[in-house]
């Protein structure tokens, strides 16, 4: 017999976006189940943090690049902690800008690994369930490169452009059968220490200072959307969602913008932009 | 010296979106102000209702299209009511299908000058009061029409498509000085009774019961998504959303879904979408 | 009875894009109608050079904003030259950068009519006779405006949303009667002497040079390529391409690109784009 | 020593899109190199066809999905028949409609290894060659399932979408080095023997009857908008074109569409499409 009455799976969980989501999702009364592949100890502090504040939650450890690992998880969550409710997919493949001919054949298959193919055996294992209880919700943490391809993100990108059609298909499957599916575009930087803090080091501070007051995405504030989505009632589900900070450029404008002419009051064309 | 703390200006608010959305801020405390063009009957129902719920709200007849009307309406609540904190540019330019021969020069111009022309004059006569304010808000609802463009919507897509590229370059100039906007693909049937009740007329019930349990939007819902944005703190902003009900098919899928063959277990290929 | 067989109509015909495919079509067999606001001298030069190469064109001096105007020189066109096969929307509506609040309501206003009403008044105007004959093309210049607004367009990019929504729904109504429409995003500058040489003066060929070489769309081979797609027989149509010079970055990329690590071969890896 | 001045090579060289392109480019004296995985009878027929038609050909047969095959035919054609000027991976990944429990792990990763993977492999087998010569062309057919998923496209969405962006990157990365990379999107049923004429057996005839008069892409038109692409001078290239039979309802249109009221003119609102 299952422990709790309803599991927020987290599939993903560092300090940043996976964690609060966790914390955000216990502090509502769901059982957290917190999934990540290294540092156990980071993960118990997570689960203690929840803790202390009153809620429940499990860590478990699962490379999810391993064949079973995530259907294992899966299993055994619901056998023995509880129904999965709400899923979160939170796995990143961000590898830094890459020549193409710097990325190996490996390091873009792993990518897809983890940025596309751990999404849809999740899905896999999980979506039964769900559809015996009639429902529940996969949220999906993406990213900018799911919407353009930069250069030097090829394996990025390439996964992350699966992951955004497969909530798609997902979502046109599912959706009418009670699987709320949403796509989250993280269009900046978010404060998150076990992902943007390992790649940037000991530069990390350097930048948040850099991006100014408020410029890089508060993974508690980005829960509250997260837990907004996850609660909408079924006859207004919202698929696709961005964010970014307020001084952040969104993905499609120029940056830095061209200049605008402020003294173009009398009517003469102030060229500046040179191609919109 | 202005009455009041806060204003939620919505401007067309009718039965549907607009008057829930008023609604929603004068619970929080704002007063709304709810701005429509005609059946001045129903718009005080709205504005006591608000009262009833204990809550603070103004009625105003405008008629967008008409010069200097906008205008004057942003003055007179700036000086007589309150700071206009948050707007929603709720109005329409929905005719129905129309063939273009069948569309005439002035309902193009009018779908224009509703659907994309007002949302210009009313950031031009409110920003400049939230820019000394330090920000402010303005949410936008949309349409399907804003993103693909159906035959017989000539009027209604132009002017759509018109808001939401207008929506981003407002959002580009004027998010980094602290104004969030926001721009609401409303991607299904409103239970809007002012807008496609009228539409409709005696089919709307029947139509409603055709959509299925929960198969319309229910405006009360989607005001919680409203607010939802708008509450954004500044590190985590959104600025475009989709909103649709679980049965309904999203605008980019083919609607009938072709069939699935579910006894492809085989590997042979079932043939179904014809160009997927 | 008309003059000749078939008639490409330029509308916006300039020295850059518009003039480069008038010349094109008559060198094909096309009677050229070449039709612009303002520059006499300019369009005489236009069609003599068309005449001396051996084709036949026709010039017209039309303000697409006046009421009537588009109208009265399609009626004469049918009725004094020959049948429009084919026609270009040419009319740009790009006036610089500006910031809203120095975008005055009259221009905001112009900026639609050039923009996007005048492309509707030359659907309404010209197809009734296309549909007569079976069929026929409607090429149309767009810009990045059309798909992103960046800060500083809204004037142009209100104006060239709705452009491209309203070329998606004619298509969607007319494509099946026989009408060939094609939107052409042009994402880069183009060597056109009547537009961006004016917006540029004499820091023009300063610019031209900074692109480096082939940085700037020749408009001669841009007209090979509305060629192509006006002669795309009807079981294979285009309905949305983009042309860039090969060393512009795409609207869609950042710009500059971020650094791309080119010593990451040892597998650690190297942060470039920062929400990528 | 090189036999041949300039190779076109095509990865998925069948009786439709792929030999079209093929013999397209063998009749402007280009060397066609065709390879495909099966059918060596019928790839032996598409050399030949090119060879009497005045051209010159090579037929290979390499399974894209096997490590090192894309690579040894690159090395293959570059030492023992001519430099590749232009590439067309031309491979499908269409498995026709499923259901995602109906659609086992290792079909979906061979979606990915033939619809994504193997792109990126060619690229970084062929793409040092190109670049110490200057340039070259890389064409890639892609499927309206990259730029949206619908239900049932799992396999094939998820692999089309991580194609897309990934011709994204490369274009990002190595355009500006002189490489074209030009993604053509595929939004219609295609005359194509051997894959639509495959998954539809004895019924194929019946279903290009269906389609009406020039309902179907007829693959030597395609061939020809892949040869203009391929010819884009560098100052104007292309990234992204869609093409479709001009009966077929676009990806983004409804279909069918909603009715239009014929006789709206009195200026009451025909309601129709319920959403736009």
């Amino acid at each position: 017999m299952s422990k709790f009455e309803k599991v927020c799976l987290v599939l993903g969980a560092g300090a940043g976006i996976g964690g609060h989501v966790a914390a955000r999702f216990a502090r509502e009364g769901y059982h957290a189940v917190l999934a990540r592949r290294s540092d156990e100890e980071g993960l118990g502090r997570l689960v203690s943090a929840i803790e202390s504040g009153g809620g429940s939650a499990t860590g478990m450890m699962v490379d999810a690049s391993e064949d079973g690992s995530i259907e294992d998880m899966v299993a055994r969550i619901e056998s023995d902690i509880g129904p999965i409710d709400t899923a979160l997919y939170n796995l990143g493949a961000q590898i830094g800008n890459r020549r193409l001919l710097d990325t190996p054949h490996r390091t873009f298959e792993l990518g897809w690994r983890l940025g596309c193919f751990g999404l849809f055996r999740l899905a896999h294992a999980m979506f039964p369930a769900m559809l015996e209880r009639g429902g529940g919700t996969l949220l999906v943490t993406s990213a900018t490169a799911a919407v353009r391809g930069n250069a030097g993100q090829h394996s990025h990108a390439a996964a992350m452009g699966g992951r955004r059609m497969l909530c798609q298909t997902m979502n046109a499957e599912f959706g009418p059968q009670g699987i709320h599916v949403a796509h989250v575009v993280v269009d900046g930087s978010v404060d998150a220490p076990d992902t943007l803090g390992k790649l940037l080091g000991d530069k990390f501070d350097a930048y948040k200072a850099s991006k100014g007051e408020d410029g890089v995405l508060d993974p508690a504030n980005l829960a509250d959307t997260y837990w907004h989505l996850a609660q909408q009632p079924r006859n207004c589900w919202t698929h696709e969602i961005d964010v970014r900070p307020w001084t952040d450029t969104p993905w499609w404008n120029d940056n830095p913008p061209a200049a605008i002419n402020t003294s173009a009051r009398d009517g003469k064309a102030a060229f500046g932009g040179e191609k919109d």
